[in-house]
């Protein structure tokens, strides 16, 4: 596998696992899909709408995501907002992250193969 | 999906993107495999043998680790060490990783769900 395909598939893997965590976060208020990957994209997250919208759609079919029509303007959209029980979910999975990011840190600073 | 095997689910998810980034920071010192997965958890990964010992084939079929026998002993080790390409893509993979954690301590920090 050439060097920059490898390395580009362990980033996806990295990356992967943390948006659920950045899509909860970013849903303080209710947000349709597009001004939703605006935000998280001007966050720094590099995320697709070809990856937002399907997991959109997954997580209102685990219900951790609630959605709502807006038919009040000329085009309507889709709002989703985070659950009763996303936002439980959601401060476990922070906890996790907050864990794993220590240990990470921890094991970083001083382990590195020279 | 009962409650706790969706966090588990999303848990795995989270760690899954890591486990290769603590591997090879882990990988300092040529290590066989037990050991090093001593080593990983005494430092907190929950990390299990038959999670680790499949990633550790992968990564040396990828050429990111080098493996060599130890028979010197009564029972015959492998040990793993990180290759010259492992050492450049860790570097890279550790950079990203940096990046992604401070986005999303941002994240974190600023736009809780209430």
């Amino acid at each position: 596998m050439p060097e920059d395909e490898l390395l580009q598939g362990l980033i996806t893997d990295l990356r992967r696992g943390m948006l659920v965590l950045a899509v909860l976060a970013s849903l303080e208020q209710p947000k349709y899909g597009y001004a939703l990957l605006q935000d998280m994209q001007a966050k720094g997250i590099r995320i697709e709408a070809n990856t937002l919208y399907p997991l959109l759609r997954r997580l209102e079919a685990q219900g951790l995501l609630l959605s709502e029509w807006d038919t009040t303007e000329s085009r309507p959209r889709k709002y989703y907002s985070v659950s009763a029980r996303g936002r439980v979910l959601f401060d476990r999975l922070r906890a996790e992250w907050q864990q794993i990011t220590q240990t990470m840190q921890a094991l970083l600073g001083e382990d590195e193969p020279r």
